[in-house]
């Protein structure tokens, strides 16, 4: 098994995540920015992007849909819904890791650590939007749903624990700062540059 | 059962297609936008957005987690994916859905056809970026996955159908093109304005 991922890609360090708690020998490729444009690299993902995990015949590209993958596989049900609420809830946090994560956090880390041009008022906007419905869903809960980990967490957490890298300060979101910290805390966790230490 | 929605969105859309597709009985709320911000709706979401579906004691937001939910209820596997190659291949389409999608033709039909303030650039690269992809795709293919409809089609179709409302020309995707009436053609299709005629 291969994950094309970049050392510093928060949606690589989803995968990372997930490969290290399911204890799955791997090998992790690293692409660079420009490689990801090549003819070879897109054969295995057309948009051009890390990560993508490629399992015997299996292509998977996106973070979110290799986490599916991932889940089905290896902890149906467990990490990915015992039933269609459970589906159904966890598909929200998935949806919100794929754009106002992505949008928010992900993109301000984007710009100043990596000198990407943002817009960054619409980034500013998407965070401002979905941290604080984060922090107090987060407030009763240990995990985001269903009472243990599952790709909901793994799907969310990386941008938002690199946050800090994008100007972002955590310190008023104390119910998302626990939960970073009982997913650090986890066997296997592989660190990960600006993961807030527990 | 009762969806939220407003009667221009693509994204509630999504639902009355599956709903109308599995024939399932419900009463449609339209939510102006101002009523979006209501204490009351937050209860319901608090993004403030709509779809929400409320089913009994069940209440799921987002689009494509709506969608994940009725597959899960009423088309186990063959909606939503029969193994965990499907599985993962299905959920790229949501990522995409949730991300290029919504902030590629999606966000500018919000700026031609509602007026709002959008960064543009971004949502021209957005849509540049997954329509040739989603096209490509689409050359050897009836359905985005596994050779029937899935939440994949659902998902991702109402904001490519509805594009030309944000003034993209779908005359250079042939193949999207014959996707958009393939769908269409589906018994009890319900209609939506702006939706290209097969």
């Amino acid at each position: 098994m291969q994950l094309y991922a970049s050392p510093l890609s928060g949606n690589a360090h989803k995968i990372r995540m997930a490969l290290a708690f399911l204890e799955l020998p791997h090998e992790e490729i690293t692409v660079a920015g420009p490689e990801r444009k090549t003819p070879d690299f897109f054969r295995l993902n057309p948009l051009g992007q890390v990560p993508v995990l490629v399992d015997g015949d299996t292509v998977i590209r996106d973070s979110q849909a290799i986490l599916a993958y991932l889940a089905a596989l290896h902890r149906p049900g467990e990490w990915d819904g015992r039933d269609a609420v459970e589906r159904g809830r966890i598909a929200q946090w998935l949806s919100l890791a794929a754009n106002e994560i992505a949008n928010g956090p992900a993109m301000l880390r984007l710009g100043k650590l990596f000198g990407v041009d943002i817009y960054e008022p619409g980034a500013r906007a998407m965070t401002a939007k979905a941290f604080p419905v984060l922090d107090a869903h987060l407030a009763s809960r240990d995990w985001l749903e269903g009472d243990r980990l599952t790709i909901a967490d793994l799907a969310v957490s990386p941008y938002v624990a690199l946050a800090p890298d994008g100007g972002i300060d955590l310190a008023g979101f104390p119910n998302i700062t626990r939960w970073l910290a009982r997913i650090a805390a986890l066997p296997n966790f592989p660190s990960m540059q600006g993961w807030p230490a527990a």
